[in-house]
């Protein structure tokens, strides 16, 4: 049996490299050679707390579930990818047979596996096996850590799509984390009109520039709510999406939007509950749209990040080593001000 | 100048019979003599506090929304209508103009003039002067009482039709008042497989079972909650309808409603904070759409009421007469445990 | 090995009793001892001219595609199911990863491997084996033969879902045939306000009266399509069903449809080219969609025969037994009027 | 009572300059001079038959309604407006009351009074009367020549808006004329990934290819439906924009179109009956979209062309004065290789 590497969370603060089995492929998989993996927030938070909601590391997890590799052996059923091809890997494995998996919403399924997500573990080790059906090609001029990003932008789409964003939109992004920043390219790819970025780190808000928002504003300043009105000609925004997942950004969403506008909340709050005026939907007649994960984004992703290969680069502010995986926790862990996006390179 | 009685409020709980002039008709205008008013929870509402939110009585209002009534005369534009049509008025004059108007959801309308929201003074009198699109034919079978139920059964199918309501749908209704029971005939009458009605009262829970409710739950059971999951096989409501405005109720929304489904906001919480667990919404990828007033749902409700009039007499529990209208006030706001909906009879 | 009866079709006109092997389930499958087959026009087209199109019987075919059976044995991994389960199964396995599997259009799938659809064996034998996501339970009060109504329902909903239709909806359905006739309870389910039933057939036309059409046309009469505007106040329907598979029927779906309405095309014409007029589509600004089996409506067609047993039960005028079957066949080809619906009962 | 000056088509083929009165506006209308007015294909087809289908030029008509100009006085009811103003003028003027009017379909009011269209005049003229919800600001970087562009444009926004494009999608256009070229910029700014515009003519490929084009493919070519398909990859494009008004584009865009795909009319056929392949729509689930002008498109029109200025410029190829109106007709008339649009000075 083959064996390879992984970074493997024992427990809270507790990575440690490991030798497991090299994954075998059955017919219908693909062995991949994960090239980069990018380190989310949810990374960092089971590496703090050893756990996310009801999710919980109870045995040994290798984290990471943002992976571009390179495909080195293909099963005997596999007809869509050859040794050689770059590929990105979508990282939820579903059911097939669920309600949700008919009709088209697989990211609800109940059963799936997504790497990281306790028990199963994820991406940051030597080599996957995937099923075909979750690989991407991706193209030549993608590099292995920018293809990381398809991930994150997928949930910026899924996003935009629940969202309806289209041309002639004022869309207002709050929280410029990853998943805020390429929510700004998601929604110029649907059309949108204008986009209005909102956070409190000049380096979030510098890159929300770069990418495309035509208004950025600092929450910090004291008249900011004033400035988003000013910025959409006083109406407020037609679609805001929450991403930052704090309780100021989730008060504002239902107090600035547009009259008969739309909501989209990506972000998770520390505590579930949280005091909205939940009248002004009424009152307004919003559409307020959940983001869970993301469906059938994976082509789409890959294509605006080809598009903005310039841009999205410099997202990805740090990368490291694999053995170097573990001190890449501790700091993105205690630089969230200087760091965007980093990413690990196996 | 010809003159006519109107039911005035002139301050909170002061009502009062005042003769006004009777209203000229232009010339797309028809005069309708008003046959039955219902009285409204806002009426209610304006009656006990002199406002609601931001519309404050200021200068004295004829109170009355849900109005049916007997064409008497028409301008010489109006096509549509000749003297003696029984009618319902839908009760918001929009402006026509506004991106509102234009893209179908004039509800939204910023100029609306809406009877009985200060300063437009509403229907209780005994003519109005109404443009001809505003005007419903209603047919025979239908009489006047009944008619007014025209207006709050169009906020149940407006609920309906922005709720995507159809064949399959397990619907859930918390509140069963007029706009709650009637709800139950809007999802019937798109489909819904499954109605669980929800409240504490005996009066509306035994009158949605006859309205057609399939399940009905007291909420002052200790195990309600359990009830609602049971009757949906443990899955929770595809559809939840909010028309109580209570904390608990909102709650409960976000709480019970199955993962990937609606969430449908109608009723107005007495203060605008309520803690809810918008986690819930993001995790859930929830849809949640509020409700404000109706658009496009005239024809329709006249034609649920049409094939539901058996059903429908017995929520107009109390009648009154025009000259007993300020005791009619007065019972409504003390009985709501024995009043389902009260109409004035002019 | 054990062995099974099955119904094979050798060449056209030529169907054969043939002792086949009796499947052997898999881990995730179920056997179904089937118990009774609807004869579908795709069945007797198959019969007459060995094709359809492109689909060619190029060896023997075991016809049939619209089965009830019961559970006789699970695979260890089924979870649903259990012997002695009364089941109908969805006719086409799907290959679950391609894109229209994974955006819910599962039913253009071009992996398909549809029952009765060369070179896949359809279910006129014993014995089945189908994967569980294929199976629905039926409850106890629908028979087995009433049990095969499923799958031609299954093309109404799905065609009622596509075409919208909803409260208020008047619905024109040109075409009584099984499909024809099913269609009227799948958009009454919808909330069809109005449903206009048009065939030749007297025995149709009846069968549609007792269904719940409100209005029935016999397209013999030299009047008839002024019947049909009349019936519609003289706006058109808003939404037109195309199940007959004629050339008059076509043209006249773009003839008589309201504007802004919709046209639902399920029928197929014997030849592809028909002169309608497309101009028709752009002036009235049509919706027009095209109904290719359907997806997700097996659940919602038992709710729809579970709510009118007494009614689709007269649809079935034809039961024939097992070694009855190839005269089913010469019998149904030849008494298209006088057979609505004929089961095979195994 | 001041006049003005009016080119007015007598009858087919006769065009003179004629004096009228000038508009004398109502309280809620607005004055404009108008500047700018863009022959299109309807204005040169009543030129040459004096009729388009059942609207028959019976009377003197004013040609013209894609008109840009200047305010020059303004209503007392007029809010948004100043003197001075430059605006586009939306040419339908709707009732306001119809189903279609209130529900956001507008363009397909029954009463509309449509500039150009008999019996009502035009645009080409020095001062039309607009109420203030058609008029639209145009900012100061827009000609008025470009401006008239906002009409065609409009067109394909709907188009594109009714067709559901969006990021991903591979779309074709069939037919280059001003509304097929504007068409790619429509769906380019929702997002369309891959355009293919087909014509015959050398100029309007050019024209294609400068707006955005991905592919262009001359018809003339031999194989230029294989051509098509290559362009995506063998599947056919998402959605087909059908703009030529010829049998054989109509007769491919069922063919082509990709399996659950949409297919957009927008062309009229000279003649009403084209043999079209409607078992494709069946087979292949198809959405069909017929287009009829168009409703809230202007202020999306006006932004897609403030952000492609250089590009749309270059779609004016022919200028002329006021008093070569009749002459510019003649001129368009004859050179439909030679001249995409041409606009006349006033």
């Amino acid at each position: 049996m083959k064996t390879m590497k992984a970074i493997v969370l024992e427990k809270p603060k507790v990575l440690k490299t490991e030798i497991r089995n090299r994954p075998v492929i059955m017919e219908d998989e693909v062995l991949v050679a994960v090239k980069c993996v990018g380190i989310c927030g949810s990374d960092i938070h089971y590496y703090e707390h050893g756990k996310i909601g009801n999710y919980v590391v109870e045995k040994p997890l290798i984290l990471g579930h943002e992976a571009s590799g390179e495909v080195i052996s293909i099963g005997r059923n596999v007809k869509k990818f050859n040794v050689g091809d770059k590929v990105v890997i979508e990282p939820g494995a579903t059911c097939g047979k669920c309600e949700y998996c008919k009709s088209g919403r697989y990211n609800l399924c109940p059963d799936v596996k997504f790497l990281a997500t306790p028990p199963v573990d994820g991406a940051l080790c030597e080599y996957l096996a995937v099923k075909e059906d979750y690989l991407f090609k991706i193209p030549d001029n993608i590099e292995y850590d920018v293809a990381t990003l398809v991930e994150p932008l997928s949930v910026g789409i899924h996003g935009a799509i629940r969202g309806n964003v289209k041309l002639g939109d004022k869309v207002l992004i709050l929280g410029l984390g990853p998943v805020g920043l390429l929510t700004i390219l998601a929604v110029k790819a649907f059309g949108a009109s204008q986009i209005i970025a909102v956070d409190v780190q000049p380096l979030r808000l510098n890159a929300a520039k770069e990418l495309g928002a035509t208004h950025i504003i600092n929450a910090k300043d004291s008249n900011y709510k004033q400035l988003i009105l000013e910025a959409t000609q006083n109406v407020g925004p037609d679609v805001t999406f929450e991403t930052a997942g704090s309780k100021e950004t989730s008060i504002l969403a239902f107090e600035i939007t547009k009259r008969g506008g739309r909501i989209v909340l990506i972000g998770l709050l520390p505590d579930n509950e949280v005091s909205v005026n939940i009248n002004s939907i009424v009152d307004n007649e919003y559409n307020v749209y959940g983001v869970f994960r993301y469906a059938n984004t994976y082509r789409k992703a890959i294509e605006v990040l080809s598009n903005n290969l310039d841009k999205v680069k410099k997202l990805i502010t740090h990368r490291f080593k694999f053995d170097e995986a573990i001190q890449a926790f501790e700091f993105v862990r205690g630089n969230k001000d200087k760091c965007i996006k980093a990413v690990i390179v196996i």
